[in-house]
């Protein structure tokens, strides 16, 4: 779906245009007659449009399968669910990877950088598009999380509801410090070209695997690793050396193995650099808006996750509270760190159930179809 | 000095011999006529013989000059201290960059692997050939903790005492994991050359530049890098992109950079691969010599240390006080994380001190000079 277009180009929050942007996303269940059951699903760093379901001959359902689906907590016989590759991304949706309609090559470092506020733009475009003029609720984790704070916080009358999960409002050091160090894995690999590997018939797939494995211990928690791992050995009796001599490290290479299959190096740079600087609620008037005509928000961390723990969390809570914004907030007990919020945990989906049966109850009960969920 | 030559060479724990091993240490105090006053200095991962004072033309102090030396808690007026380079270094001790004997070639991943115990057997050499018989302490902190470690496992009767700061006696899969990607960022790096980078006439910099960088993370806490940068800017009103933006970006590139001019790639290998095996209590025999006379035993963590912490500590204590060890442990709240044991904090500093006075006084009560420190 192309939804920047030369007449009605895409223009960026820190400067530069694009003049033809491609979406692509994916739709489950079906908009009712009030079009008012629509959930927007907003994808993590490494994400895509594919959040449920399988893909022609996939072998594995989408990254958000155990959520979204028939009688799942974000239950497809009730609401529209919307989900698509974020700008920037390499999944289908226009980013740094894509060619420049202007130059005819990849737009490698000549990209624009980008703001989460550019990712939520684009996205408005793509509502528009499908003709939903207001969400059900807007439901992302991690990045996805930080994109649905932006939304809530920009633009309050597109959305009934908000759900944050394992997000931040602001990065710490150490945040950008580990994405910094990916960064320079990547862009200081000989494969990198300045950003044109793809026309030097290369890419960084080194620095793109360091990054991603060191990322990945920051996703897990210590204890999730020492259950699934502790010091196992990966082939009991062989020599030690260099090699993949613990379970932990041969999980850690595989893991690296099919990220590199999925995901784009100038992705990676691109979306981490807007959740580095991200910081909406610095803006002087970070909560005019929502103050105005506040969504219900649902904001949930997990005990373990040491990214974007409780204190990330409460300090998205204690802002919008602060806005008048009515916020729920739960810290659900999980040992799998950050990546719990791709888990089917009870109490968490059981959360996110009951958020969003209540919202379109709240909605359906404004427009006088209380209880009538079909469309 | 040359401790190991082709008529007494050191035999590896895990396999291997060298028939030529160097080692480079320092001295500072003077070794009294008792000559129980010896203090051996442990040095981390990255350490080296330079514990206290100023090498000439150095313009930075050993790693541990706020603690060794005249006055202060490892007090040079009271003990004989030596401080060498560990087997493995790249300091002036023998280890992977240094030249095989055998062949006239730089050993690269020829070199054999090491073990803990290969650590402490070459350190024992150099005790006898200075003529220390028993130490009245062990000290050090992270990999010299557990070298501290394996010696009173190992060799009770060399010491009086052991100082153990912010190790650990078996590393978690998330400590191996961290390993395992800086060892793959070296070993993956092009200049690696298999370990023969030096004959390459190159260098694996990018690899050791990126582990220093993430390893670095770790070394320190949440906490200390929000306090010390927060999201500063790097350059206030610079434009954003993928340089070094955030001040913690320009502080990471920093410290690898002076790393690379101090360490060597290959010795990163073989240490941190040391300290992913170790695992002395394990062994069956473990607690067996220890037991039968118990050196006195100091275990100190540090509150914010997230690599080897409290967990880490209370599993040495419980170990060696199942044992009959007797243990002294001190939790330091410090906001300095894994790093802490490198700083003048004053009640670590005030525990070190009034723990090898102690040690002093036994020592010197058992052989009649009780309170005269004076070689």
């Amino acid at each position: 779906m192309t939804l920047g277009t030369p007449t009605q180009p895409l223009t960026m929050a820190r400067g530069g245009r694009l003049d033809r942007v491609d979406v692509t996303y994916e739709t489950y269940g079906t908009l009712n007659r009030a079009r008012d059951n629509a959930v927007f699903i907003c994808h993590a760093l490494t994400g895509d449009a594919n959040a449920a379901g399988f893909r022609p001959g996939a072998s594995k359902p989408g990254w958000w399968d155990n959520l979204i689906g028939p009688g799942k907590p974000v239950d497809t016989t009730k609401f529209f669910v919307i989900c698509p590759n974020v700008l920037g991304g390499c999944q289908g949706t226009t980013g740094p990877g894509s060619v420049n309609p202007a130059t005819g090559r990849i737009y490698g470092l000549d990209f624009p950088l980008l703001d989460m506020a550019d990712l939520v733009a684009l996205h408005r475009r793509l509502l528009a598009h499908l003709g939903v003029t207001r969400l059900l609720a807007a439901v992302g984790g991690s990045l996805g999380g930080m994109q649905a704070l932006e939304w809530a916080l920009r633009y309050p009358d597109d959305l009934a509801s908000a759900v944050i999960v394992a997000a931040s409002s602001r990065l710490t050091a150490e945040n950008i410090a580990f994405s910094a160090v990916a960064r320079e894995a990547i862009m200081r690999d000989p494969g990198f070209h300045d950003g044109h590997y793809a026309e030097a018939g290369t890419a960084p797939q080194l620095g793109l695997s360091i990054a991603r494995m060191m990322a990945h211990i920051t996703y897990l928690s210590g204890e999730a690793l020492a259950t699934k791992f502790g010091r196992e050995p990966q082939n009991p009796g062989s020599l030690p050396g260099f090699g993949v001599d613990f379970a932990v490290e041969s999980y850690l290479r595989h893991q690296a193995e099919i990220f590199l299959d999925r995901f784009d190096a100038l992705s990676y740079l691109y979306l981490s650099r807007v959740m580095d600087y991200f910081d909406p609620f610095a803006r002087p008037d970070a909560t005019t808006a929502i103050a105005r005509r506040p969504p219900k928000v649902l904001v949930a961390s997990f005990t373990t996750d040491w990214r974007f723990g409780r204190t990330h969390s409460l300090r998205v809570v204690a802002r919008l509270h602060g806005a008048g914004v009515p916020v729920t907030y739960r810290s659900i007990p999980s040992a799998q760190g950050h990546d719990s919020f791709l888990m089917a945990i009870p109490r968490y989906h059981d959360t996110i159930r009951a958020f969003l049966d209540r919202a379109l109850e709240d909605v359906a009960g404004r427009t006088g179809r209380r209880g009538a969920w079909a469309a």
